[in-house]
């Protein structure tokens, strides 16, 4: 049984507590939060506590905190050699203090509070800077039934920009794309099946190949006529750079 | 059974006919296309042609060639008062000869020639300018397995605005996120869970309330870090609207 403290009480937090919770192989002994009022309602089931000096040893602590945080509450740990990891996607592992034994456990995945989540779908992308450190992660990512990837620092910060690309900006065009037809009184659900459809494509074919469209097609007259039907300034500027960006990406015009 | 003619050899017109071909109710009879050579593997199922004077009666002749060719082709029709139909999301109604009894039927999905499409998926967006042709459609619709929907012009050209952002802008920030990751040996396939989740999360909750990531919260820090990772111009360009939108939208400076 592996026993873990968890430090901080925002999304990422929460949904590692809950799929914790439902692993035999885990057992999450005690939480930290600067105030104990989101983490009030598990201290039935656990040690929950608004001080680190009372914090106890155990296997694995995880501090899923903002990254301005980080370095200066794994400095005030009141111990050392043991292992911590943070779940930031910019952060380095370096902001850990290097007195203790230091990782990543970053989980790939957007958390909503609300909205429930099959961890089998969360890659988690680890690493540490000692090979049992690493594969005791592994082993914990394998055992909460997650999949599991060796990803650098490099590399985990190159994932974390791409997935504001994939996640927070798709999800803003998904936004736009809703104002659009609320303007109109065209049903949004309508796009539902295409936007489905959208992020299935690339499963098989990369998106580069999966692009369609009048500004792939070159068709100028459908640009000309979009870019007139918009009124607000800013979806304009985002229908203008996109539309350039596809265009050069497949040498148009 | 309903008689139908295709007209145009695109994406559109043959993705129609595979699910034409699947249906007891619909026998396409007849296949238009300015060249042969896209159409020649049907001929021992239909005839083909070349030739807009050989085509013969049938109870729908849809049009689904480019934009700017509708209205030509549907004047070239040597019949009239037959119901014809185009396909496109932003041509017009009027677009088709006068002579003819006129409608639309747009599927609102994203076709490649590689990628089969399950057509239960696919709404479809319909208008004419007659009661019973409109019946006619929704029925024809009905009997493909699709989602029907009475989507006025307005209506219509609003929902193909709002699914280029949808799929065009949504897959080219797919195809950016992809680069990203290459730059730096990250594998693309990591983000595929998000790139997924993403996309459903929309289905239960608004894409306003899905919301996530630094723009949202107005993390300069991380904002200013991934900004300056950014070595392409245009990803830096569209990075940076996408996050003054997204500000915007949820009131950060």
């Amino acid at each position: 049984m592996i026993t873990v403290t968890l430090i901080g009480a925002g999304n990422v937090a929460t949904h590692l507590y809950k799929i914790f919770n439902n692993t035999d192989q885990v057992l999450v002994k005690q939480w930290y939060n600067r105030t104990l009022k989101p983490i009030e309602r598990y201290k039935t089931k656990l040690k929950i506590t608004d001080c680190l000096e009372d914090l106890k040893e155990t296997d694995l602590y995880i501090i899923a905190v903002s990254d301005d945080a980080i370095s200066e509450l794994s400095s005030a740990l009141p111990f050392s050699d043991r292992l911590v990891v943070h779940t930031s996607g910019s952060a380095s592992l370096y902001d850990l203090d290097m007195k203790h034994k230091r990782g990543v456990f970053y989980p790939l995945q957007t958390f909503s509070k609300d909205v429930d989540l099959d961890f089998t779908e969360v890659p988690i992308c680890i690493e540490a800077l000692h090979k049992p450190d690493y594969k005791f992660l592994k082993e914990l990512g394998i055992a909460l039934g997650c999949k599991v990837h060796k990803v650098n620092s490099d590399q985990r910060k190159a994932l974390h920009l791409a997935a504001v690309f994939a996640n927070n900006f798709t999800n803003h065009i998904y936004r736009i794309a809703h104002e659009i037809c609320e303007k109109d009184s065209a049903e949004f659900d309508i796009l539902k099946p295409l936007i489905k459809e959208t992020a299935r494509k690339i499963e098989t074919v990369s998106p580069y190949r999966a692009q369609t469209g009048p500004a792939k097609r070159g068709d100028k007259k459908t640009i000309k006529k979009q870019l007139k039907a918009l009124d607000n300034s800013t979806h304009k500027a985002i229908y203008d750079i996109m539309t350039k960006s596809i265009k050069n990406t497949y040498g148009q015009r």
